[in-house]
């Protein structure tokens, strides 16, 4: 079933290499299908060298698997979290891409000092609480979504988050957005690294930039790219 | 019309890929075509894997489309004011580069800390001031494109400046030149980063070692590479 | 003899190329015969462009040349003092990663920052003392393995350390495990590297976080990945 | 003449490329042929991609083409002096790579910090004073290797220097053991510059480790490598 998208969410899962965000068997990309809004994701570690659309595993919003022969990506639960309460959110990726893993480890958000990051994400990308010892300790997956979920007003604007201590989460509007937001995320992240070691006092851009190079690639207004 | 130019500046996009320089579809390049003034411009928002020369956009020195099928690059009208204001720079480029975005974000300017700076900048590459609120909420790419010609004197002596909160455009005789002198300022200023970051009290190099590597490249004395 | 352990220690030391984590004739893996108790290991100062099995060495606990017309790494008895003293370890490399070899120059231990440390490394991946005079005028190889192993308590919880002034050593249960935990280490220390450059006061992670991300992907309990 | 020199060198001037140290048309490497006295270098400003073995030049020690139809490298008298200088020396190569010119421009030595410098270079690595106004004004390549030999004692145990504000010169016992300085060299001011970004305080190794690494890499009691 889903053979359509089980091959969309395998070459989702390969642009996170192309785009050179994971190492080894690391990351995964799951996409929900509108129709019967099950969800295909990568398998738990398994190397992208190989990985074909076969490999793809379809579970329920629950978690169930419906399909496939492979276990799914532990951080399954958490995918499931950001589907559950966000409707307009169809595609989920998960990478520890390095500078996007070393603001998340540093526990700051990272707020918009450029065009660039204008361009992508509406605001500042927010770094989570820590998960308490409790939520460690029981359903982890499912509670790091939960989390997640605490700090996103409008999925959209911000289309990714970094837990602390762990690493990025975006989303989009499918598996393949997801996976473009996710180096998106990792640039953004890389220019904001580099510009507080030239100047560590430096200042989020102004509102009218922000408004700007946002609204010119996205919305009503957007007048970046070619119309199709 | 223009194909040859067309198959020209699609290669100066092209290079702006291999350098280096570009994700996704970010970027791009121009020239004007020193006869009928048109300029040749890469298409808004298009992918490099694909790119040919027919895809080149025409427009006349007020943005008027001349000729081809897509839109030109949303960064038009930046190139424009560089052109009208300069007749002698028929080629202009625009990157976010890693470290020329990252000092374009840090607001500072970069001093010349060296001779591979000196070898192609005849001084500080300058860091804008922000466009005012005014200026965004207005023709915003005009705008900041005549922002950017208040900063040149001469365009020649240093080919590229930094647009605060942005990144880098840099020009040359022709598009081919105006790319390379983008992967130049890139190297530049990643050399500044790293610079600062072993001596953050570091000093501008002497006008004299900056006369000698520039006047080695540039200029009736120039003696550097082959003469042809 | 050991024909095919040494085709399997060849493709760990190519592995090391692979990963980036060696320039030149740099770096070394080995993997100890359960069987006989021999150690197969890469000779030294040998190109890997051109390395196959037969240029494995094989020796035996104490050094002696068993087979191999090449001279074994110079790092050999390091080696051998590592597989000495645990019986569980099986496979042994040494590298000088840029980034774990840059913590090792610093003389810092690398504390647990994130979960990607804490899928690999259960604690912080400590850096030696340094060794006296008379260790390096003295048997300085099998020193450097002394000065290791008085580090280690467990070395399946952490399966690398930073020899001070040196660079990392890691090990696991066979060669390709050792490998691939010297990539994992040179990940970790580049985002430790990363995350103190733009917090320099940042925390260890919670005790639960570290238990939760390591046992997932090890011991009993672990669910990471498929069971094969 | 000295056709097998040419292919030779012409080899060496790749290997820069090769080795990430060199962008576009930068870098040079020569060697001098022992024979002849006459000295084989790359010609000014040629683009690696293209370059063959009769490209090189041929001059004499003073400058004089013997043979070639290109100009040869604008650096070619600051390779004159140091074969001038030092008779052991018969390979000189020229970079900006990276992080050696990150550190010739800030105008720090690089002490060693750990084996990998020790294992190729004796002592530090000297930054030069900056040349005075007559010196840069005066015959300028040729200043610049008189500058360089003030600084070096022994060519041998530390076979490369940074030019204050410019960048690394190597040397060794021909053009491909300077292009392979090169590289190591630029290894290792990458290391230090990860080091003193983690800890600001490091001190110089020991004496008996710098002892150690080097002499069991060099000279009489060498025993890395393979004996041939």
């Amino acid at each position: 079933m889903l053979e359509e998208l089980k091959a969309k969410v395998c070459k989702a899962n390969l642009l996170l290499k192309e785009y050179n965000l994971v190492l080894h068997t690391w990351g995964n990309v799951s996409e929900r299908d509108k129709e019967t809004g099950y969800i295909v994701i990568k398998p738990s570690g398994v190397a992208y060298e190989n990985m074909k659309p076969s490999d793809m595993v379809v579970v329920d919003i629950d978690g169930n698997i419906i399909e496939g022969n492979l276990k799914p990506s532990s951080d399954t639960k958490t995918h499931l979290e950001i589907y559950k309460k966000f409707n307009n959110i169809n595609g989920v990726a998960h990478t520890h891409s390095l500078y996007a893993t070393s603001w998340a480890q540093s526990g700051a958000d990272v707020i918009p000092l450029g065009t660039t990051h204008a361009d992508y994400f509406y605001g500042s990308i927010k770094c989570t609480r820590a998960l308490t010892k409790e939520e460690v300790n029981g359903d982890y997956e499912k509670n790091t979504g939960l989390v997640i979920t605490e700090y996103i007003d409008d999925p959209k604007a911000v289309p990714g988050i970094l837990v602390f201590n762990h690493g990025p989460f975006t989303w989009g509007s499918d598996s393949i957005d997801a996976a473009k937001n996710a180096s998106y995320l990792e640039y953004v992240c890389n220019l904001a690294y580099n510009t507080i070691n030239i100047n560590s006092k430096v200042e989020r851009i102004s509102q009218s930039i922000l408004d700007k190079h946002y609204f010119r690639k996205h919305g009503p207004n957007a007048y970046y790219g070619q119309k199709d």
